[in-house]
This record gives structure tokens, C-alpha cells and sequence, in this order.
């Protein structure tokens, strides 16, 4: 993206670009059919549950003006209108953390005025966000977003990580909280379960139930490589796996019946949204005009803290929802979406309810899930077609010829100004070509033992189901919580501590930062253990010392946005911090980095990449050429890897066999060394294994002479 | 074993073999060092703590007449007699569960009699010792052991699951029974402990410390393949992981305190040594004569059941503590251990104690523990002897060399019956053969590369340190625990009952019975996996039909005998329906299984093991023979898989490069296929991986043209 500030020049383009893949976003969505079920609900939960405990905070933070009820309707709302004419539909939108520490700190503010008080302090956050949306506007329309290029991985994944943070200290504060008596909302609990005995066992059962939420839901999320069961029970866990372990887990808090007090284990409570009252705060704008003058101006200030969060937090959203290792094909709406939210968020505040923005981790949890439904769609259909070849005796050739065909009809149609089809097309030609260097080419393919549900994994390149039709149902679902409020009190609010834990560890993966403190704790001697996965490529190319002062320099800047977070009305600056990385970035870190090493650990678009030579000892492994020179441009490929579906960059399979050596002669171990000098398949399965296995029939190798 | 029922001479063969490694038993012991504390005090907490909740059962069902006192005074004196002067001392003795049955519907018999009652119930029981000792004479003088080769390993793991059953069954028991009153031992206990409020929080806090104990417990045995830490601190978590989790949930069992009343989780029951009354049973022989004459001849009765188990039991557990995979060198003692037994019985009755038998499972984990403390101290020497011989630019046959040297040194100095050594001379044979065919064997091992950590790994066979030291140690200990009952009485009941679960796993692994079941529900789809991995033979030789009848028969039995435990009298019968099951493995299974087939699944010295076809589709990998036959009996090797030291059967090695082609032409992708078509290394590091690991510089492979 270019950086450009000509007025609506950003808007324009995204909004032209867009339109021209609108139609396509409904009609791949509705193709998917059922399947479009699994990321949905996956998502769903991820939206739902944090925005009703966060309406929970609310309610006790604002007496009662705020509950679940208006921030479940706030995400549903601009959830629904995001999905539907909003610009890229891989964002989430709902109510998040910054944005409730915002209004509490408004509402602390406004109840101690005489002529505001807590009976103006809706209309007057009507104003706080009539106020943000200007200055939204003003950012999408002077093209504030094209600078997002500069919002590398530094600045994302640690925002990231932030919000696993956040997210943690809430699941522990939570549960720690079960042990003492609770601070409001003790309607519907027995007052023995107040004695300090029922609190203890309160405490205990909501330990049991947490920690079995998240071991059953970490544990589900990869039930494809579960040896036992069918494939098709396996890939359901799989898919609806957190869903039924919170069907689960609410179910075990119902076992205890004899002697033990309603209000053990504690539930989330709620107002129904029928109850009398709840429908005050919706007809604020009228009472608007009656806040004085001093107070519409002064709103000013904290709006201009909320346009900057927005800003910040919306656009890292959508970029971590697209980063290049989903390859994305569909073009980003950064400016348009910011336009959007502008609306969204001055609807919000007529209606007297908390706005929403984009979603961390929600939102790169979103593209997980739906590029795990389009891996299974694209090797569901492939795998068929490389069968029906196979019957009809192809060769290797024919055989890809035919599979790049079924492929190329699953295309999303691409607008011009897309890349090139990578993926299948390239990994024929390399495959096609180390197979022909064998003497295979022409041999019948069974051959030569294609390995169809093997290799089709290995020939399927990372993609994204992008559409809209997931956003928009997982917002109506949002919706429909309002009026299923009566039922969704039954999870117990431990359950939803060990959710927000599950939520947390479930982002880590794929995030560089953590992998990279994870990697300086990991014992010298296991490291080559790295070596032999898919790695990212800074693991190579960059000098341990280089990797640990970076990783060292990023722990301190997160432990201080965390502490900040921690101050009560400074804390709410937390955003600026993270936006201070971006110069720190560009004009600090290379002083104290190589250009190439930071390139590596942190690329940016507005630096040069410069070659790294790639001689380590350990690839040290050809005849041919002794020391093996890899620059880093050619380092293509994004793979997903088989746990969890995290992200990591490895070589590419292209740079391998360009210098593979005839493989007679190697070493009859499967050793460290061998693993390196085989090109690796190009692992796509995602989250655990596909859930079509092996046939033992497919098993037999034979060559020809 | 010849079965010979000459009287006599099955003892006096046992004394004469053991007598020969008599002092090798101790020196070797010696010579191991401080790392023999690893598996003493990890066979310590196997014991002792089974043994101290077996004596709360007992204080229970007796109305206190024995306690964890007489249980533990048991374990110990028996161990040290036997560790010092039994025949096997890789046999663990203690005070068993059947025991406890057994004892338990004695007193429940003597308690109704007014002529024998409570008073004369020890004396009475000193009676059933003195007659269970006579006929354990009997059976041990006419060699009655010499039938142990029918007890195969069908009756072995039957037993083996069956006792993981009981011992998973009574972590369930005791967990639930945390959720309600305690049926005895009040002392100590605040009354508002037995509030229904506070038992709901006890039972709470007891699903969370047992489960705590458990899932950290079973964790840390996998510590040695940990990717983070140092390899000491993962070799210590490792070795001593269990101690640690006791200790480490004991201290989170304090961390309530606030209002949390005394008794509160419930802990460890039993009365102090020295507090008065403790000492009444020790002068039982006094008053035997006391007991009516008839009351003396019926004890014959109980003594018969009695006799019948502890030889069932003490030779299974000492089978199993020697079972073929474990390459024991030493000879076994099943005769006169059996007198032993006989002589500690009598004792044990004299001073009113319940006698010990050999236990299981915690004889195979004795054995098991002193397998990796082998291969380790091998493992130690080894890899200095090849860095050495690297240094001096040997080639490899004169590396092998060295390497065999340094590890003749550290054999055992074998008995003459003893068979020749395996393992490292065969090994270097065939890997010496198979490098010379690719033109390695004359140049400098460096160039090679011979990978110093994972070659030696690759080369060293399963051993055990056999020696008497761990079993003595921990003897002592068991007894010191008698002294040091006020500090055990610190653990919670419920850190105990997850310490049951733990075992009840733990003796999983390398149960083959277990493995079959799981083999039965692993998918169709997913069971190449296992042959990717070691497995045992009959996976590949036995039809799937022939595996799930045997396993489903065996199943049953075992049910059967399950079911049998839970009726209150014929219960102590069971140990009959399981030695039935040696007949009909002998006459009633060959009518329903192939010949060959009962020989993979269970064989028995009885019977000839034909040759077995090996033609499954799945490797038919050769150009040169399109169907490779592997007759039964070149299956030589036994080898301990990474996990957790468990046994399995592999294919050997020798059998695979038999067959070997030239590796030329091999499909360039880790497939399964080429997993199979490498001669697969011998894998034999135990439990996780081992603690010295590859160094990245050791990672460079060059080719001599």
C-alpha cells in the first residue's frame, strides 16, 4: 500500500477494490455449506463469551447503567453491519477490554458532577463518541491508514501478546475471586453459599471446572491427530470441540445437588433483556441537548483518547486477521473499515450503548479457522480427483494436470491487481521436476506410489475461505444471546475463567515473539530439534545474541504496556505506547541491529532486504556446492504448521531442491542430518491431521528398475 | 527351566546360580553411586505409600488391632530379609491388597467367636502364618515353581491389569468418599470439618490435589524429552518427579488457612510408634497357645487361599520384574525365594504382623527404574570413549572397537550358564557391515560423522543394574518411615489416591494386553502410525480378526476376575480363577487359535513356534525379493521404546538390513514407506530421551565421494 494522504484516495480504493470481490464473498460462503458451521460457532464463543463478562465488569463498574445485555447488542449490531457492507470480513468487531476500561473511567468521571451525574452520563458518552467519530472520519479520510505498513510484527505481535496477557490476568483474577464473597450481583445466591465454607468449596469447584475447561478445550482443538475414534468423530471434536466441552463442563457444575446452596458454582448473571429498566439507556439521544455545553466540548478529550485506541487497535485487527502467511488473495479496507467504525461507533452512542471495534485475538483466530475449512474442502475435492486419475492409470503428469484443473475451478475468481496463483501450480513443477530427475515421470502412477492423501496435503498451499457469510452469522448468533440470556446463566462464571484462559494460550501459536522467547529458553542442546520442524527462517540466519537482545528489548516494552495498563486513569494511554514502537522501530532499533538481522526478526516494508549468506556448518550437506547460499529473498513460502494451525515461515522446498544432491548415498538413520537434506514436503495440514487418514492399502512402494 | 519335581533341587539349582553373582550383587551396587538413589527412592514412595493406605484399611475393618505401623513394620523387615539374603533382588516385597483381604474376612470371622474374638484374632492369624508357611515349604521343595513357564504372558498381564484396576479403583473409592464423612479416624478433625459445606470444599479440594499430583506426576517422568531447561534439571525432574509432586502437593495442600478448620484436606491417618498401646501385638507368640485346639487345625483352611496366592503372586511379580525384555543377565530364584517367603511368613505371624508377598506392579517398575539407571552409567562411558576415539582420528571399525572395550569393561562378569552377550557386539557386526556397503568404513570418523549422543544411544541394548542396594535402601527407608510417621502424616489422603491413579498408569505402558485393546480402537486409518513406531510383532504376523478374539477373550477373563474381587468371601478366591487360566491357555485356547498366531500373541515355552509368512502388502518394498519372509524366530530383539520405559517387541534389525537395497533410489519425503525401508535404529533410550543431547555443532554431515 502506497503511503498516500490525498483526501479519500485510501477510501476510494479500498471501496473499488472490494466491490469487485462483493459478490464472490457471498456466494464462496454460501458454497461451503455446513461446513461454514464449524469456524462460525468456533468464533462465536470467542466473541460471546468475553463480551458477556465484560458486560459483567461494566455493570459493576457503572452501577448497574451498562450490562451484558448492551454490549452483547453492540457487538451484534455493528457485527451485522461489518459483515455485510463493511470491507474486509475477516475482521470481528465487538466490545473489548480498552474499551470498557474507557467507559468506567468516563463513568467515575461524570457520576461525581452535580449537573452530569450518573443520569447524564449516557448522553454525555453519546457526545465522547460523536466527538470519536469525527476524528475517524478525519484519519480515514486523510489516508492515516496507509501508514499501517509501518505497524510491522514488532508492534502486532506485541499488542498480541498484550492482549494474552490481559486476557490471563482475567482468567486468574477471576478465579481467584471465586473464593471471596462477590462484589455485586448476589441476587439468585443463597446466603449460606456465603459463609466462608461454601466460599472455599465455591473456590475449589471453580478451580475444577476452569482447568477442565481449558485441558478438555486445548485438548479437543487436536483431536484430528488423535489415533483413536473415526475420522469423522475426530474432526468433529475438532472443530466444535470448545463448544461441547462448555456444554460439558456446565453439565458437571449441575452434578452436585445434595446439600449445596443455589449460587454454587457462581453463574453469569445478567438482566434479562425484558426485565423493566433494561430498555432506558436506548432512547439516550433525546436526552442528549440536556447535557450543558462545558461538558459537549469537554467530551473532546477523552474522545480523542478512544479515536487513537480505535485507530490503532482496529487497524492491527484486520493486518494480524491478513498477514502474509495466510496468503490472503482478497485486497485489505483498512481506510473504508475505519470509515465504517466512525458510523458504527456514533450509532453506538445515540443508542447508549458501548461501541465495537476490531478484535484481537478474535479476529486472526477468525482466518485460522477458516483457512482450516478451506485446507478440507480443497483436499476433499483434490483427493477425488487424484483417485479417479488413478483408476484411469495417469501418469505423474497427467496426474497433476488433472489435480491443477480441479484446483484452479476452486479459485476464487481474482481481480487484477492480485498476485499469481503461488501454491499449486509451482509445487507441480518442483514436484514434476525432482520426479522426472528420478526416472518417474512416466511410469503409471500407482505405481510410483502416489500417496494420495499424503501428498495431496503436501501439494495444498495455505488459503483462506474468505467470505462473509461466517462474520454475519456468528454476529446474528451474538444477537440471539440477548434473548437467550435465561440459558446462557447457566455456564458457571468458572467456565467462562478457564475460557478466557483457553483464549489466551490459543493465540501464542504462531505469534514470532513468543516463539522467540520460547526458543531462548529452550536448551542449546535441543535446539537442533527446531532445525528439524519448520522454523522461521531468523532462526538460521540471525546470531543467537542478535535474537535474544531483540526478544530481550520487546519482553521490557510489553512488560511495560502491561504495567501501565495496571495505573487507573493514565492506563487508558496505553495505546500511544504501543503507537511510540513505530518510530522506535524505524529510527531507533537500527542502530543496535544489523539491517539484515532486522529484516529477518522484524521485516518492514520500507527497508531494503539484503542477502544473508546462509553457510551454517549444519547445512553443510552437498557435494556440489560446500556451502550452500540461500539469499533471503527467496525464502517464499508461509506454511502452516500441523499443531494448532499456527503460522511459521520455513525455507522453501524451491531453495531445497535447488540444491538437493542425488540422494543415493545418504546416511541410513533418520538422523537430524538426513531429515535436513530430504527438501521437506510442504506440510499444510492445519490444526492436528487431516481427518482422512492413510489407507494401509495405500502403503506399498515399488520402484521401477 | 526344566520342570523337575525331584524335591529339592529346584532350590538348590536357584542357590547355587544366585550364590555365584552373590558378591557382584553388592559391588555392583556400590559401584553405581549416588545415582542409585533415583530409583530407590522412586521404588521408596511406590511402596511405601500403597502400603500406609493399605494399613488404614486394615485399622478400619479390625477396629484398629493392625495399623500403617504393622503394615509398614511388614514392607520393611521382609524387604531387608529378602534384599540381603532372597534369591532375586530385583523382587519388591510388601503388604499387598490381597493381604488386607484376606486379613480383613479373618477378623470378621474371629471377631463373632467367643473363644477367639478380638483378644485372641493375632494369635489365631500367627496360626494361619505358621500353616501358610508349611505349605509354601511344600510347594517350594517340590519345585512346584518349575511350572512358572506356563504362567506366559497372557496370565502375567491379565494379573498385571487386574491390579491396575484395583489400584485406579480405589483412587475413585477414595476420592469419592472425600465429598462425606470419614467412617473412622475423627481425631484431629474439627467437628465443623464434617459441616455438608465443608466436606463439599474437602471433596473439592481433593479432586484438585489428586488430580494435580497426577497429571504433574505423569508429566514429569517425560521430563528427560522436555524442550526447556538444562539437561541436569531435566534429569532430575525426571528421576525424581514423583518425590517432588508429593512434596510439592503436600505444600499446596497448607496454602488454605484463612477460616479453613483443622482436618481440612483430610490427611494421612495413623497412630505414632511410640504412643501407648502401639507395642501389644509384637509378643503375639505368647499367647498362641492360648488359641482352642480346633481354632488351630481350621487356620489350615484360610492358610490354603493364603498359600495359593502368595505363590501365585510372588512368582507373577517376580516373572514380570524379569520379563524377557529386560535382558536380565542374572538367574532367576523362583524356588527358593518361594522358601524365604515361607520363613518371613512364619516371622511376620509370630509378631502379630500381616506378611508381605511379592508386589506388583512395583517389581517390573523396580526393574524398569534400573534399566535407565544402566543405560545411563553405559550410556556416560560410552559417549567419552567416542568423543576420545574421535579426537584421535579413528576410523569406525576401530571406533566400534574402542567402544566395545570400554563397554566389556563394564559387563557383568557372567556366570558360565549365563547366554553370551548380545547387544553391542551384534549391533557393531551389522552397522559396521552396513556401513563398509556404502564405502564409510576406512575413513576418519569424524568425517562420517559418527553422532557421538545418538549413535551410542542407537547402540546400547536394553540392561538392567542388577544388584541388591535399591532394594535394600529402600527397605530402610520403609522402616525409617515408621519413625517418621508424624511427617508422612502431613500427606493428604487425597494426594494419595491421585499417587494410586499415577501408579495404576504408570504400569500400563509395555503391557501388550493393554496395547492390543488400544490397538482394537485405534482407527482403521491411523494404524500405520504404528507401524512407524516399534511395535510389537504380532501386529504385522497375526490377522486383526485372531488379535481383537484374543484380546476380547482375554478381556472377559479379566472381568471375570474383576467382578470376583467385588463378592465379600469368595472374593480371596480369585487368585484360583487366574492360575485356571494356565490350563486353559494349554488345552482350550489351541482349539480356537492358529498355532502360530497364539505363539506371536503369547508364547509359550511349550510349544514350537513355526515359521511365520511375511507378506503383508505394506512391505512389499524390495526389487530384489518381492516378498520378504521373516520367520518368527529371527525376531530377536526386545527393545524399550521412548516413552516412559515401556517394552515392546520390535522387528530386529538384523532381520530388516537382511533384506535391505541399496538406499539409492528411495522417495525423497519422510513417507511412511521409507520409515520402514530404512533399517530402523535401534531406539533404546528409556524414558523420554536422554539427558545428554546433540550439540548443534555435532549436526555436520560431509560424503566422501
Amino acid at each position: 500500500m502506497e503511503e498516500t494522504f490525498v483526501p479519500f484516495r485510501g477510501i476510494k480504493n479500498d471501496f473499488k477494490a472490494r466491490i469487485m470481490c462483493y459478490k464472490q464473498d457471498w456466494t464462496s460462503g454460501f458454497r461451503a455449506g455446513a461446513r461454514i458451521l464449524a469456524p462460525t460457532l468456533y468464533i462465536f464463543f470467542a466473541s460471546a463469551i468475553p463480551v458477556i463478562s465484560f458486560g459483567e465488569q461494566l455493570e459493576r463498574n457503572t452501577d448497574g447503567t451498562l450490562t451484558a445485555v448492551q454490549t452483547l447488542a453492540s457487538t451484534a449490531l455493528c457485527g451485522i453491519v461489518h459483515s455485510i457492507i463493511g470491507g474486509q470480513p475477516l475482521l470481528i468487531l465487538g466490545v473489548a477490554e480498552p474499551t470498557v476500561l474507557m467507559y468506567t473511567f468516563m463513568y467515575n468521571f461524570a457520576k461525581d458532577r452535580k449537573d452530569l451525574g450518573h443520569k447524564l452520563f449516557l448522553p454525555w458518552t453519546g457526545w465522547v463518541c460523536v466527538w470519536t467519530a469525527l476524528l475517524l472520519f478525519l484519519l480515514a479520510v486523510l489516508g492515516a491508514c496507509s501508514i499501517i505498513n509501518r505497524f510491522t510484527r514488532l508492534t502486532g505481535e506485541l499488542f498480541g501478546l498484550l492482549i494474552a496477557m490481559l486476557f490471563m490476568q482475567q482468567a486468574i483474577k477471576g478465579l481467584v475471586e471465586e473464593f471471596s464473597v462477590p462484589k455485586s450481583q448476589t441476587e439468585g445466591i443463597n446466603q449460606n453459599a456465603l459463609q466462608s465454607s461454601w466460599l472455599f468449596g465455591n473456590g475449589m469447584f471453580a478451580l475444577v471446572l476452569s482447568f477442565g475447561l481449558l485441558f478438555t478445550g486445548l485438548g479437543s482443538r487436536k483431536a484430528r491427530s488423535w489415533r483413536y475414534g473415526t475420522g469423522w468423530l475426530r474432526g468433529f471434536v475438532a472443530d466444535y470441540g470448545v463448544p461441547l466441552m462448555i456444554l460439558l463442563w456446565t453439565g458437571v457444575s449441575y452434578i452436585p445437588v445434595n446439600n449445596v446452596p443455589r449460587g454454587i458454582p457462581r453463574r453469569l448473571f445478567s438482566p434479562n433483556p425484558w426485565s423493566p429498566g433494561a430498555y432506558t439507556n436506548w432512547t439516550v439521544v433525546k436526552e442528549m441537548l440536556n447535557v450543558p455545553p462545558l461538558y459537549i466540548i469537554g467530551a473532546f478529550i477523552p474522545a480523542t483518547m478512544i479515536a487513537v485506541l480505535y485507530y490503532f487497535d482496529h487497524s492491527v485487527a484486520s493486518q494480524l486477521a491478513q498477514q502474509k502467511e495466510f496468503n490472503i488473495r482478497k485486497p485489505s479496507s483498512y481506510h473504508y473499515d475505519l470509515l465504517l467504525l466512525g458510523f458504527l461507533t456514533i450509532l453506538c452512542g445515540l443508542i447508549g450503548i458501548p461501541p465495537s471495534n476490531g478484535v484481537i485475538p478474535q479476529s486472526p483466530m477468525h482466518t485460522k479457522s477458516l483457512a482450516t475449512l478451506k485446507h478440507q474442502i480443497l483436499r476433499h475435492k483434490l483427493v477425488s480427483t487424484a483417485r479417479t486419475s488413478m483408476q484411469k492409470n495417469m501418469n505423474l503428469s497427467q496426474l497433476y494436470q488433472s489435480m491443477k484443473e480441479a484446483y484452479d475451478v476452486m479459485q476464487t475468481p481474482l481481480v487484477p491487481q492480485m498476485p499469481p496463483t503461488l501454491g499449486l501450480r509451482e509445487l507441480k513443477e518442483s514436484t514434476v521436476a525432482l520426479a522426472s530427475s528420478h526416472g518417474y515421470i512416466d511410469a503409471p502412477v500407482d505405481e510410483i506410489v502416489f500417496d494420495v492423501n499424503k501428498d495431496v496435503d503436501d501439494l495444498l498451499p495455505v488459503e483462506v475461505k474468505e467470505q462473509r457469510l461466517s462474520n454475519l452469522l456468528q454476529s446474528l448468533m451474538v444477537g440471539a444471546c440477548v434473548a437467550a440470556m435465561p440459558l446462557l446463566k447457566k455456564i458457571p462464571t468458572s467456565v467462562l475463567w478457564g475460557y478466557f484462559a483457553f483464549m489466551a494460550i490459543e493465540s501464542l501459536p504462531g505469534n514470532q515473539f513468543w516463539e522467540r522467547i520460547l526458543y531462548l529458553f529452550t536448551a542449546p542442546s535441543r535446539r537442533y530439534k527446531l532445525l528439524e520442524e519448520h522454523h522461521a527462517t531468523f532462526v538460521e540466519t540471525v546470531p543467537l545474541k542478535a535474537i535474544a537482545l531483540f526478544t530481550l528489548f520487546q519482553t521490557a516494552y510489553l512488560l511495560l504496556c502491561f504495567g501501565i495498563t495496571w495505573i487507573p486513569i493514565a492506563g487508558v494511554l496505553f495505546p500511544l505506547l504501543i503507537m511510540l514502537l513505530v518510530p522506535v522501530r524505524q529510527y531507533f532499533l537500527p542502530h543496535f541491529f544489523k539491517g539484515a538481522h532486522l529484516q529477518e526478526l522484524d521485516a518492514a516494508a520500507y527497508e531494503e532486504a539484503p542477502a544473508i549468506a546462509f553457510n551454517m556448518s549444519f547445512d553443510d550437506v552437498s557435494n556440489h556446492a560446500a556451502t550452500v547460499n540461500i539469499s533471503g529473498g527467496e525464502i517464499l513460502d508461509e506454511i502452516i504448521t500441523r499443531s494448532r494451525g499456527e503460522i511459521r515461515r520455513t525455507q522453501s522446498s524451491k531453495a531445497s531442491s535447488s540444491t538437493a544432491t542425488p540422494i543415493g548415498d545418504i546416511r541410513p538413520a533418520n538422523s537430524p542430518q538426513m531429515l535436513r537434506r530430504i527438501p521437506s514436503p510442504r506440510v499444510t495440514a492445519l490444526r492436528g491431521e487431516s481427518s482422512l487418514g492413510l489407507n494401509g492399502n495405500e502403503l506399498k512402494l515399488k520402484q521401477t528398475p
